[in-house]
């Protein structure tokens, strides 16, 4: 019965948390939420939500809470700042769940700190979640949770009524293993985001129908999630703010970089999206959609381009195509090597990334064969030599029309490395053999 | 004798060809001169010249031609298009010089066109030069030269005219050996380039003063011809229309990329550079000076920053010398292996690039190992893992300001990518093993 459903502190009601956070007030739960920004309140009390009048006030005398402000520095803000944060106000025994976005070495040092100060009866959990505002709206995202077998059994009812039936991963390996398995999907989630708009951008410098190259894409082995969910934004401009702000990619894609400088490991076309978003952050872009990056390819509206003839759409549709696929083979080594380099269960890793919006078809054939280690295999594949003489068409194209094709290229140098290592005859899955140790 | 020196015909009166043209006069040549712009026409007759009425009167009746047109294609309208152009104008035997930087394939199918149309009586010679605007005026330009011995034999000395004395390069291979020559000179200049932008952006986030960083720039290891040559503008914003387009160098480094493509020889930073040229060609400031790049990473004039201390100053510096030195690194390993795989007279071309707008203080040092295959030495030097923290902290110290490195990560890329090979411990000099086919 809904009465007897205990109350949910909340603390960060933007896109996802205020989903997330009405989402449990329609199954029955009371929610009381902070934000720092007074009109979402307001919204938030409209929606049903009981609004804390401090961080304090969110947290005391509830035994479960909800942390999903932006970033790092602001959970620890919330949750440690001063005495009245939310670690000192929580009562004893209480189920912590942190949402956000956070390298797994912070979601290790919050579970470290709540022991420094006395804390260590909380139970806390990193929690990261993956989905877009939609989903956790419905309550149906995908969460990735990394904590103690005790947490976890405690705190599994409330991710479950966050999450999809089939999209709740327990993540072996502690606090800190629901963070990595969150950042290792975002490598595929960060290029992803960019070519979509890559494609976009060069199918109007094309002269393309952008709803028509959208529907084929969408409906093609170029598929990815972000694609089919970034693209209508783009036909509609719908970018301010539109749904998912620039600078929340730009955040997650400097926590797979940073931590892989850290490592030593090579994330080439991570940075290299990276850097184009950091330029349209210089553009101005930080506060509208990530889907507005397409305005870094082309400067009008992608909508207005005047279509040309239904042959050289044609053409020019299967150049977009084929930009898109080999983007997305080189994400998913790119992925798949991060990622068992990390010492991530890679089959957990494989279901995770094909259900949420990590996904693409590439992913989901090429990227399983790079699991399986079963990619040394030829017969009736395609090669690399044939990935790089496909691409370098598709580069030169671009060249012609002056169309940066920034993720593009760098996929292309990757094979040309590949090929200079006489590995052009083997399958192009083999392009994974370029981030590793040999 | 002034006067016994014979009229020279000449097509593009640019910022480099007229240059050219009137350090001729100067020297007591007539020169009949043809652009299409008009302006610069009544510019040149101010300056003694002779105005050509067409392309065919600038080329009819004189045994010595010319061409400092744009691009291939220009060059092609000017010496082909019809029957009014320079080839079928110019007399029997006359010696045709082209200077327009254009892919070694082009300059031989101009040589193939000139006999296809019953002109093998003209000796042509291909001799893109390097050097800016203001030696092309003073005549002192590098000059790289491939022809028949006959044809160099009859135009060396009006290519000494236009050259320094000791920058007069006569490269082994005949027709479309100056042009590989100028392209794998080019690979230096095309990076060079932006790593001025890239550097000077990155001072002015780290709020340091652009004067003193230049100066600092300009004493040390990370010096560059670029940069010296550059950083002026950039400190007093003169890119309107400043000295040298941007679209020049997109021009050249398109070149560089095309025919690397053509070979599957990856040229990561080229075509990093490239992408971000065509970035700042949407932004419209293609008909800029391309020290106007700078505006790509810092959107305020950098000579307004306000500077901090002097120790955090010396701090910044620091890094922003550590970003110079590890691309030039890098950029001298991609020239050197690029030219290596062309087969180009590596002596010569270290000499060329030392002495003309291609040079750094790495290439002059690192650069030299790299050819004399001196590279495998560790004692006393620093090494790739040294190399690899030394960027790490400054992608970081970026990074944290929002700051894009373009070139800076592609650079750092490549030496993780060494790094994965098992190289950590060999001298930074082996990154140029990475491009080899091993």
């Amino acid at each position: 019965m809904a009465s007897e459903k205990p109350t949910i502190g909340f603390v960060g009601l933007g896109a996802m948390g205020f989903g997330m956070a009405t989402n449990l007030i329609s199954l029955g739960y009371k929610v009381r939420g902070y934000d720092v920004w007074a009109p979402t309140l307001e919204r938030f009390k409209q929606a049903g939500g009981e609004v804390a009048t401090s961080l304090a006030n969110s947290a005391a005398g509830n035994a479960y809470f909800v942390c999903m402000v932006a970033s790092a520095p602001q959970v620890q803000s919330a949750l440690f700042d001063d005495e009245k944060a939310v670690a000192k106000a929580l009562p004893q025994g209480a189920i912590l769940i942190l949402c956000s976005t956070v390298p797994a070495t912070y979601a290790q040092s919050v579970r470290d700190q709540l022991i420094a100060i006395g804390r260590n009866d909380i139970h806390f959990i990193d929690a990261p979640v993956s989905g877009g505002a939609k989903r956790a709206a419905d309550g149906t995202l995908s969460i990735m949770a990394g904590a103690s077998d005790e947490a976890l059994e405690k705190g599994k009812f409330l991710l479950a009524e966050m999450s999809d039936a089939n999209k709740l991963y327990l993540v072996p390996g502690g606090v800190g293993a629901g963070s990595n398995m969150k950042m290792v999907h975002q490598v595929l989630a960060a290029i992803h985001i960019l070519a979509a708009s890559e494609a976009m951008g060069f199918a109007a410098q094309l002269g393309l129908d952008a709803k028509e190259v959208r529907e084929a894409i969408v409906a093609s082995e170029a598929w990815s999630w972000m694609h089919e969910n970034r693209s209508p934004r783009m036909l509609e401009e719908d970018y301010f703010p539109g749904v998912s702000a620039l600078t929340i990619i730009l955040k997650d894609v400097g926590i797979i970089t940073a931590t892989a400088r850290h490592h030593n490991f090579p994330v080439p076309l991570c940075t290299t999206a990276e850097q184009t978003y950091l330029s349209g952050l210089i553009r101005g872009f930080g506060p509208n959609d990530d889907a507005g990056m397409v305005r870094m390819y082309y400067s009008q509206p992608i909508s207005n381009v005047t279509p040309k003839s239904p042959e050289s759409s044609a053409a020019g549709i299967k150049l977009v195509l084929a930009l898109l696929t080999n983007i997305h083979i080189c994400a998913a080594a790119e992925a798949v090597s991060f990622a068992k380099f990390l010492n991530v269960d890679m089959g957990q890793f494989y279901e995770l990334v094909n259900a949420a919006a990590g996904g693409s078809e590439m992913f989901k054939v090429r990227g399983a064969e790079m699991i399986e280690g079963a990619k040394n295999g030829t017969a009736g594949k395609r090669t690399l030599d044939e990935a790089a003489k496909e691409l370098s068409a598709v580069v030169q194209q671009a060249r012609d029309l002056h169309c940066p094709l920034h993720l593009g290229n760098e996929a292309l140098n990757l094979l040309l490395f590949a090929k200079r290592r006489g590995w052009g005859e083997l399958a192009d899955t083999n392009i994974e053999k370029v981030y590793e140790a040999l």
